[in-house]
C-alpha cells in the first residue's frame, strides 16, 4: 500500500493529548477549553433534538443559521454575504478548508502557504494534487509582502492566511490586509482565510477579516468556527462565506464530503444566535484575563514570553531551559513536569528549530494556575 | 474558475427535496425518515452534554462508541476489529467513503464502480484524481463478475460495492462475497464495502459483510452509518471498520479532513448501543412492515414494482404511466402527483434510461398512505 501521505503521521494534537493523558499531565497542548459552553446552548440542542430535528438538514446547512450568520457577518464587518448562496455550514473549520482546497486546486497548481501554518494546510494542498509553497512569516511572525509577491507564478491557484495567527496569536493589521488586496489585485488567486480565533483578540485590537475588504471578499474563501467562539470544539460546527461562484464549486464538493452537518446542533447554534446576538461580544475580555493571568505567571519562570496579540495560544522560548530540540522538550515538559505543549516545529515544513513551544491558555484559572505552579520548578 | 467537477451540479437528493418542499409534495425522495428515533437516544445525547462532553474527543471516536461497535461486529460477522487501531467514526458513511478514496486512490488510479451507483462515488474518485471504471450490474441488478473481472487492470487500486443496494434494493448472497474474494485474492485491489443499509434486509434474507469473509476483510473498508440504522440521519455520524494498516492511511485523511467527529452524539450513541444492544435487531421487521404496506399499495397503481429485498428503497417502473425521461418524470410527478421521487438515472454515469424512479418508504403509514393515494391517480 502506497501511503497517498507519506510524510505525514498522526497529527500533533493527537500525539500529545494522548500522552498529556497516558502521563497524567496538564493538556495546555491541543487546543480546546477545559470548561462548559453556556447552558442555553446544550439545552437548545436538546430541544431541538425534542422537536424533531433529527435527519438531514439542508445540504449547506440549516437556513435559519446562515440567516443568523449572515446578519452577524454584515454587523461585524459591514458585507453582505447571500445566506442562500454564500454561506455553508461545515463539519468543523477543518474541513472547510479541505474542502475549499479540493473545490479549487487542480493537480500541478501551486498554494501559497505561511509558516508556520495549522497542519492540516500542507496535506489537505497534497491532497488535491497540488503543490505548496511555503513562505516564512517573518522573525516576529508578521507576513512579508515581498516575499509573497516572490512566491506568485503563473501556477498559483490559492494562498490560505490566517489572523488571528495559529500558534504565533500575531494579528494581521488592516494595513496587512490592504496590502494583501493589493498584491492579489492583478492576479485571479484564490484566497482561503482562516478566521476561527476571530474573537480572540486582546488589548483593544481588532480582527480583520478578509470579508471586510471587498477587494479581498470577491476572492476568498472566508472560513471559522462555532466550536471555538461558543466553547464547544467537540461539536463540529465551521462555516464558510464564500462569492457565489466559490461557494457553487465548494457545495460540488461539500455535498460529496460530509454531504451536511448535524442538525441538532445548528438549529441548537441558530437559536443561541437569535437569542443570545451578542455572545461572542464578551470574548475578548474573557480570554484576555486568561492570557494575562498566564503570561504574569509565566513571566516568572525562565521562560521567555513571546507577543500574543489574539488566539488562545501563548508562545514561550525555552532556550534558557533546555537545548532539547522542540519536540523533545515538549515530550519531556509532559513527562517529567506535567505539562503538555505543542512544538512550534509541528507548524514548519522544514526541521525549524527555534526552542519555541505553544501553550493554550482556554483554561479554567485552577488549571493553569497548577501548569504555572508546576512549570516554575522550569 | 475552473471547475474541479465539471460534469456535477446539486447532489439530485437536495434538489428533490427542495422541489418536493417548494411543491409541497410527499417526499418519498431522498433516503431519510419521517419520523423518530428512540427517545432514550436524544436524552443520553442530551446528558452527554449535561456531562460536559462537549470538547474534541479523541481524532478516531470515543474509544466506549469504538468497543462498542467492535463487539456488535464480532457478535453479527464473527470479525474481530481492535477498536483502537482498526475502526474510525466518521461524520456519515459519504465522509468515510471519500476519506478512503483519498486514503488509497493515487492520481491515475483506476477505482471500479458497479452502476447504477450511489452519486458520491464517481466525484470522490475525481477528486483522488483517479479514473472510474463502471462496470453495470446486469438486468437485474446483480454483479457480473465476468464484466468485473473484465474491467481489472494493473492499475485498478479499488473497487466500490454496495450491498444491500442502494437505489436497486438487491442484497448480494453468500455466493456473490465468495466470488468477490475469489476475484480479488491475486490482485492487491482494495474494496470498499458501503454496508449503510446493513439491518434492512427482508423476507429472512442475511446481510453478508466483507467483514464477515476473511479474504474480503483483509482488504476491505466496511463503511456503515449509526443515522440509518437508528433513525438519526441528520446526526451525521458514520463509522469504518478496517485492518491496522488502511485504517492507519484512513486515518491520516481523515484528522486533515474533518478531523473528528461530534462529541456529545457519539457519548450519546455509545451509551445507547451498551444499553440497548438489540436495538437492531427489530430493524428488518419494522422497516418489511413499511415495504409490504407500501409494494401493496404501489401494486394496484400502473407502476410496475422492481424486487425489494433489503435497503429502504423500493424502485418502480413508470412505461405504462409516461414516457417521459426519468427526470422529468419525477419533476412531474412531484409538481403535478405530489410525490416525490428519485430518478434512477441520476445513479448512472451515462444516460441510461429505463423509465424506473426510486421511492423511499422509510415514512410513517400515514405518508405511506398518503403517497399512495396519489399515486392511485395515475
Ligand atoms: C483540530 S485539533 C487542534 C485544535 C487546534 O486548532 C490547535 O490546537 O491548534
Ligand atoms: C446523503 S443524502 C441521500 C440519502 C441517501 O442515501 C439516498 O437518498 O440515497
Amino acid at each position: 500500500l502506497r501511503s497517498r501521505l507519506p510524510q505525514v503521521g498522526t497529527t500533533i494534537f493527537t500525539v500529545m493529548s494522548a500522552l498529556a493523558q497516558q502521563c497524567g499531565a496538564i493538556n495546555l497542548g491541543q487546543g480546546f477549553p477545559d470548561f462548559d459552553p453556556d447552558p442555553k446552548l446544550p439545552e437548545a440542542v436538546n430541544a431541538a433534538m425534542r422537536a424533531g430535528h433529527n435527519q438531514y438538514p439542508p445540504m449547506a446547512g440549516v437556513p435559519l443559521l446562515r440567516e443568523a450568520l449572515a446578519e452577524k457577518i454584515e454587523a461585524l464587518h459591514g458585507a453582505a454575504y447571500d445566506p442562500g448562496e454564500e454561506i455553508t455550514i461545515t463539519a468543523g473549520a477543518t474541513q472547510a478548508l479541505l474542502t475549499a482546497v479540493l473545490a479549487v486546486v487542480h493537480p500541478g497548481d501551486e498554494v501559497i502557504v505561511l509558516t508556520p501554518a495549522y497542519d492540516s494546510y500542507a496535506p489537505a494542498i497534497a491532497l488535491a494534487g497540488g503543490v505548496a509553497r511555503f513562505v516564512p512569516l517573518d522573525a516576529h511572525y508578521r507576513p512579508d509582502f515581498d516575499a509573497i509577491a516572490a512566491a506568485i507564478t503563473p501556477r498559483t491557484r490559492a494562498m490560505l492566511v490566517n489572523s488571528p495567527h495559529n500558534p504565533s496569536g500575531r494579528v494581521w493589521t488592516a494595513q496587512d490586509m490592504q496590502r494583501l488586496g493589493t498584491l492579489l489585485a492583478p492576479t485571479d488567486i484564490v484566497l482561503i482565510s482562516d478566521e476561527v480565533y476571530e474573537h480572540m483578540v486582546f488589548d483593544g485590537a481588532t480582527h480583520h477579516s478578509a470579508a471586510a475588504y471587498p477587494q479581498l471578499a470577491a476572492r476568498s474563501f472566508v472560513v471559522s468556527s462555532f466550536g471555538k467562539t461558543y466553547h464547544v470544539t467537540g461539536w463540529k460546527v465551521g462555516m464558510v462565506a464564500a462569492p457565489r461562484e466559490l461557494t457553487r464549486e465548494f457545495r460540488k464538493v461539500h455535498q460529496f464530503n460530509v454531504f451536511t452537518v448535524n442538525t441538532p446542533m445548528q438549529h441548537g447554534l441558530a437559536h443561541y444566535l437569535r437569542t443570545q446576538p451578542e455572545a461572542h461580544l464578551n470574548l475578548p475580555a474573557f480570554y484576555q484575563a486568561k492570557r494575562d493571568r498566564f503570561r504574569a505567571g509565566l513571566a516568572s519562570t525562565r521562560l521567555r514570553l513571546l507577543p500574543c496579540e489574539g488566539t488562545y495560544f501563548q508562545c514561550a522560548d525555552y532556550g534558557a531551559v533546555s537545548d532539547l530540540p522542540e519536540a523533545a522538550f515538549c515530550e519531556w515538559l509532559t513527562r517529567e513536569v506535567g505539562v503538555a505543549a505543542i512544538p512550534l516545529s509541528a507548524f514548519h515544513p522544514d526541521p525549524v528549530e527555534r526552542s519555541t513551544v505553544r501553550f493554550c491558555f482556554a483554561k479554567r484559572e485552577a488549571t493553569l494556575d497548577a501548569a504555572l505552579e508546576r512549570l516554575a520548578r522550569l
